[in-house]
């Protein structure tokens, strides 16, 4: 089915206002919170003073973007939102760069995304690179809240939900952007070693014909009840699996990948493919062109050799693949990445009652994912500079 | 996967408030809306003077219900029902007894499933005999906005939704169950004829391990892309295929059924089965039971000959046996039904670039279809008495 596409500016014909910066008002708190100590940090959980707000009527267009202190959404309990769930969203993050200024990571690869997820529920579209402007503002104004020690951050969640306020089942034709930031530290603090997935193919993520290819949040609640069964079997997260063959799509909400040593010592990385089931992740995009980076003598990853050739695939990967160079001591790790984790070691995979564990169980990320971790960090805080990735919000 | 119980009265071994009807507090409207003329009802559009409102926080368990004011909700722009869309709602409708009395529909049908829904997706549990209980009070106290007119009723719109204010992909441990209503007439207003459908197999509905067999927020706004390109091209709702042999399974958020004349004279009456991939509908299993009752002689439809056998199947049913049907002349009828269309005629159905025209796209609909729309609304409205399904709010 071709995708429809319709210019930010106009709806069936009739120009609205578009999403537009210059008209940005910002109202700050009259006081602000103390900020709490990284150590202290849990994931999503610690709300800043200001947050962005937009939002669109079919009328009227876009209005004039605001940031305001932190607060309360108050919609029609009609509303699409909550009836429908036409909501979308991107997983950023703002970095401190050597010179303390805030930076945000490849930040036109998450616009591009929103734009298709947005398009994908029928919202209403809008010029994500005017987001993206109205994002730096916004994370300029909350700078004091990213946090400096290595792997911590400011994770930005911009949001679009529709806010058509009836009960018939259609498109939304009013929606709301926001934008709100929470200081992070490690996605899985504490666990240096490797997570354990627990292999589930009787519940389904996605679907060839489904949305699993896009950034919405429908995408993610069908995973709750799964995972809390498998949290009560001892397993953190899903690895899950489609179809009769078990092929593997995602890890939670992480991309995933495995690495397999060769007879001649090179290695393979494999990660499964972008074909409409797994979302295309942008960590996932920058391990793969790191790691090709590596091979073509591009650049060099951390503690890997100069001579250490990395073969990366994407394409189809299967428990049965997966159990069996584990069986031949082929299999050298497995990680699961994404914007939250950057990349997360796996220790051992429940499948068809049996735990396979692999070497990073105990010792954490094993030497690619960590070459890759390391790697990524420093190219995000602007100490190493790789094709333009870190853009600065000044 | 086994589906997890949790008592509804408890919460990880601590006990904390159930839903209680005997909580209930009423706060009514100080000035009260005029009604609109049932004319000018468009479906989910008009918003009576009250709401229904009661939460649940996993320190306390549930708040004290309340009939307040109709009224916008306050949420934290983190809250888990905007970002990962753990949302559930029920269709259910009230009607005019023949005394003036409310009534509503098989109730405990819909309270049957919300609770299967709240479960998928992992929503703290309540007991749901006490949310009908509130649900009819509520009824109640808004019963003059029931329009009397026939096929015109209350449509009661229950809805819980995930509040947990956090980003962090997990359960959301809280919720807040809210039930709006809405008065309303035909659903397809004006549209006597049959409605055109789009045969889509490119986009997927739902799919075998997915969230298709449970009322879920989450299984709707995916569809909201293909069906405005399908209204593009003339179609009005989406007919919804899977896999490589087309199988039927709903049509727009309808349960879909075709009828086939047997040389004898006989009827097949055919619907999709319950795999897991269809919507367990009310009217489904209402028109399955009707249909069945007609042929082993305990009632009589409208309009059918007592002689005339009906005979159900729930099976899979495929595009290509739809076009076999039509070609040979044997396909009487097709129609969707919900509880908000009741019965709706097939006019015509778009596949691989041809329209299969049906008997009924001049007339709406056929005689089977009619029968069923007929009856229904007579039981639902307590003219005619059946296994009572129609239930008295007072």
């Amino acid at each position: 089915m071709a995708i429809e596409k319709i210019s930010p500016s106009t709806n069936g014909g009739t120009h609205v206002a578009p999403l537009d910066a210059s008209k940005l008002v910002v109202n700050l708190a009259k006081t602000l919170k103390p900020l709490v100590p990284s150590e202290d940090l849990i994931f999503g959980e610690t709300k800043t003073d200001h947050m962005l707000v937009v939002s669109y009527e079919p009328a009227t267009g876009w209005s004039a973007p605001e940031i305001k202190p932190y607060g309360p959404l108050n919609l029609d309990p009609a509303s699409s939102c909550f009836q429908y769930c036409p909501n979308v969203f991107e997983g950023m993050k703002a970095y401190l760069g050597p010179n303390g200024e805030p930076r945000l990571f490849r930040p036109d690869k998450n616009m591009e995304r929103l734009s298709r997820s947005v398009e994908r529920v029928a919202l209403p579209p809008f010029d994500t690179s005017v987001l993206l402007e109205l994002i730096k503002r916004l994370v300029m104004v909350e700078a004091r809240w990213i946090p400096s020690e290595p792997g911590h951050s400011l994770y930005i969640r911009p949001t679009v939900i529709g806010t058509r306020a009836a009960l018939g089942v259609a498109a939304s034709d009013s929606a709301i952007i926001y934008v709100i930031v929470t200081p992070a530290g490690p996605y899985f603090r504490g666990s240096v070693k490797g997570i354990p997935l627990l292999a589930v193919g009787e519940s389904v993520r996605s679907w060839p014909g489904g949305t699993g290819g896009h950034k919405l949040g429908l995408n993610y609640a069908p995973g709750f009840l799964p995972q809390r069964i498998a949290a009560k079997q001892g397993y953190s997260q899903i690895l899950w699996l489609l179809g009769d063959d078990a092929k593997i799509t995602e890890a939670g909400a992480m991309n995933f990948f495995a690495v397999a040593r060769r007879d001649d010592g090179d290695l393979d990385i494999v990660t499964p493919p972008l074909d409409g089931t797994i979302l295309p992740g942008l960590t996932r995009a920058s391990c793969l062109a790191l790691l090709d980076g590596h091979t073509q003598g591009r650049l060099t990853l951390p503690g890997i050799a100069l001579t250490q050739r990395l073969y990366t695939h994407e394409r189809t990967l299967t428990m049965s693949e997966i159990a069996a160079w584990s069986a031949d001591g082929k299999l050298l790790e497995a990680f699961g990445v994404g914007t939250a984790v950057i990349v997360a070691p796996v220790g051992r995979i429940g499948w068809e009652g049996k735990d396979l564990v692999l070497p990073s169980e105990e010792t954490g990320l094993g030497p690619v994912g960590k070459a890759l971790w390391e790697r990524i960090v420093d190219i995000q805080v602007g100490k190493v500079e790789w094709e333009g990735w870190s853009v600065s919000c000044v």
